[in-house]
């Protein structure tokens, strides 16, 4: 099963493009091992105990009946022992540790909430696993790898905490998670309301699935970040392809090419759409992680990325293919080379299988089918449609599974989901997964709060000296919030 | 697997009193298909059309990727079809058709609601089998009969209805279901409230569960309802389990119990607990069945069957045994022999293996676990403590599985369900399920209505010029919020 994402052959590259290019965005989160120690060193240091918690493999099934170690992190310095609340990382799709260091406001508002902080790993990432080393080695064990096991998962855990604790019998509880895990906590205040009083669900794209939003609005987004950011900016980028096929097309501009982006392996001919397919992903997660101060949530990158990359893409749109090519270079090496350290670029670095990127592909391919399609003129990429038959036909060869493009909408209630309560769901107007997003108030207690300056659930982060306006008032706002669900808990109790 | 069933070995007659002992009262439900044509005949007779749907075998994991045809009735005769409501009964442990003869409360109420009435069948009962003649014929084949499974198949049908039936896109859904049904129907409402706007839960002992409820209330509740309806009746009921066992000492007593009772296969010493049990289910059938008119659920019963049966057990308490046991056998041919046309009587009966009752005894031993108990003094049985152990041991030794005790509180809330909304919990204060049912409003749209002179789910059957007041009261109170969320819904779209 490693196979397809390791070949080069023709039929392979096409899928992993397919793949790459409709789950790409998402992959940044999978990248947590390799980011865990310099994220920590560079931020406030954060401290917590490890554990780990005897899980059911299958929630919804009694003749698997084996148990997994589901490994989550305590900090209980500011706790108020006496019923004080939990704050609840609803772990997404990679290493705890990584969403523990680059979850700052949790650890932020301990102390002002007198909270316990809970981050719960996801059940196939990071040392989660229920089968062990075996975990990815087939469809049978790659079987409970939902999202339905993992809000199973938390619950259980939840439940089990509030029991063992001393102190916590009546603790109210409230998920907190950026991304996938900002879906998992919604859907976890959904599911189990018994469980958690409230969800805060950072950049939560819970509507990216079919029919729910325009496939399109995704890259549209990421173009406008770098059409806002410089003269020309997205427009060199939409040209940029055609330069790169015309490049292409010879030996001589193939050598080029791999010369001028200092490519770790020279390009080939079927290497293309792997090159492509990876400069668009860089796009993507620059226009992700958009900060306003120097950080190293994927890379480590200047503050406000996009506008310095843009700096080198501010020419004419008709200079030469490899004028433009060069500023395409440039600019890329503001994500892969900021601290001057790479010694090549690695166009298959994103691409390859490391396990927390084969997760995030398994889920993709059964529950999170997430339509993307490009069309080269409201957004500044080579025109794509989306073709679920294609990518049910890629996944079944990947995996021996076809998705079911209509269950997330049937099981966590599409764009009907005003019967909830007590959710909070914030985006950033720079993300590309506002796309997704609920970004209008539901009701009063499902209330949408908008970052204009925010990227990929900056709110999430810890506070900085450079934050903008806006985030700092969502995060006064999301506080308000949360108080206000513990005092009505308390009053209800 | 079906060898324990039939076996009559002592270890097998201790577990099949256990398991039994605890689903007992739950069975008459999965003598549906035995019931059909004489219910049917009996009351107003229904037409719908008889239809199957396409149901993934296993909504939770996509390994298997296997379909089942779930059979679902339809009626549009009153239907409004520009999106006038759907009532959706949620099938539970029997043939469906069986429900929706005996579920006269949707017929009655069709024409003031402008309603189309839909039947929809449980998994693993009836027609609705995932792998046909092989369902029930090993562990793994089995792994999919669960509540939640159940819940996603009536929530995907109830997706595709609303897109393929032409005016029913914005039809307001409502679940409606009785016992088990009725669980589903409240369950259903809390993790898809995007699919039903509310829910009519009758008789639905959502509580029934460990830790939730006193073990011991369902057979107080049995036993009250003999002591309300003639003297001596429960005393004399209490005083027989002694007089049996003195009986059943010696070969010629046991030969007498033969006969008297009328029973086709003579009584053997290892029956007894058998027997035992038999009369128990029996009390407890007569309970839940004690309807204010002849009718025809379980078997085919006078008016106030309890009261008749009580008529039997007047005696003072200081009988001789065998007038002790004369009385009993009188009594319990109320139940089995009301026609006159039982050549004997078969203490086997409810106990064998028919489908049904193999399904909900694997239900009982994975997710509904209910525990029950007796003490003897405020109840009319032997006593019997309740041992999950012991109950987890013999569904081991049945199924290949183990019971998760806690599983059912953590999935669907346990007391805590104050977050729903739009539930109608009605419970009848002969019923001995009212044990483990809502018995008072959590808030305004989770409402309770109790029936004081009704039985089992009295309010879903139809409408009968016998019917108490308070049954009567209870339906128009049901109607009521029915259409009270049918107008909210409209109003929100």
């Amino acid at each position: 099963m490693q196979g397809p994402f390791k070949s080069v052959s023709l039929p392979w590259v096409l899928l992993i493009f397919i793949v790459v290019f409709h789950v790409e965005a998402l992959k940044p989160h999978l990248l947590g091992r390799r980011s865990v120690a310099r994220t920590s060193s560079q931020h406030r240091s954060v401290s917590y105990k490890t554990l780990y918690f005897d899980q059911q493999i299958d929630h919804f099934g009694f003749l698997e009946d084996g148990m997994f170690k589901q490994k989550y992190l305590v900090n209980d310095q500011h706790w108020h022992k006496n019923n004080g609340p939990i704050l609840f990382y609803t772990g997404n799709e990679g290493d705890i540790t990584w969403f523990c260091n680059n979850t700052g406001f949790m650890w932020d508002i301990a102390e002002e909430l007198g909270a316990m902080l809970v981050f719960a790993e996801h059940r196939y990432y990071g040392e989660s696993m229920p089968f062990k080393n075996e975990s990815y080695s087939n469809a049978k064990y790659l079987n409970y790898l939902t999202s339905e096991q993992a809000l199973a998962d938390f619950a259980v855990l939840i439940k089990s905490l509030k029991t063992s604790l001393p102190g916590a019998q009546n603790s109210p509880v409230i998920a907190i998670g950026g991304s996938y895990g900002g879906m998992l906590a919604a859907w976890l205040r959904m599911k189990y309301p018994h469980v958690v009083i409230g969800a805060l669900a950072a950049s939560a794209p819970i509507w990216q699935f079919t029919d729910m939003v325009p496939c399109g609005d995704f890259y549209k987004i990421v173009s406008q970040d770098f059409a806002n950011s410089g003269i020309n900016c997205s427009k060199n980028i939409r040209r940029s392809w055609t330069a790169i096929n015309s490049m292409s097309s010879t030996a001589e501009g193939l050598q080029w090419l791999s010369q001028e982006f200092g490519l770790c392996s020279p390009l080939q001919e079927e290497d293309i759409n792997d090159f492509k397919a990876w400069l668009q992903e860089t796009w993507v997660n620059l226009a992700m992680v958009d900060y306003p101060y120097e950080a190293n949530f994927l890379q480590y990158l200047p503050r406000w990325p996009v506008k310095v990359v843009c700096t080198y893409l501010q020419f004419d749109t008709d200079v030469s293919d490899k004028q433009l090519l060069h500023g395409i270079s440039q600019a890329v090496r503001v994500y892969y080379n900021y601290t001057g350290s790479a010694a090549c670029l690695n166009v298959s670095e994103t691409a390859t299988g490391s396990l927390g990127i084969r997760g995030w592909f398994y889920q993709s391919c059964t529950e999170m089918v997430m339509p993307m399609c490009t069309d080269g003129f409201q957004d500044m990429f080579e025109p794509m449609a989306w073709n679920f038959q294609a990518f049910s036909d890629e996944c079944y060869a990947l995996f021996g599974v076809r998705p079911r493009e209509d269950w997330a909408g049937t099981v966590y209630g599409g764009k009907n989901i005003s019967a909830h309560s007590n959710i909070i769901f914030s985006n950033g107007g720079l993300d590309p997964w506002m796309s997704g997003g609920v970004t209008k108030s539901v009701s009063d207690s499902l209330v949408a709060i908008l970052i204009p300056d925010g990227a990929h659930h900056l709110d999430l982060r810890f506070k900085n000296e450079d934050d903008p306006q806006s985030v700092v008032f969502a995060r006064k706002l999301e506080v308000k919030y949360l108080k206000q669900w513990i005092k009505q808990n308390a009053g209800a109790q």
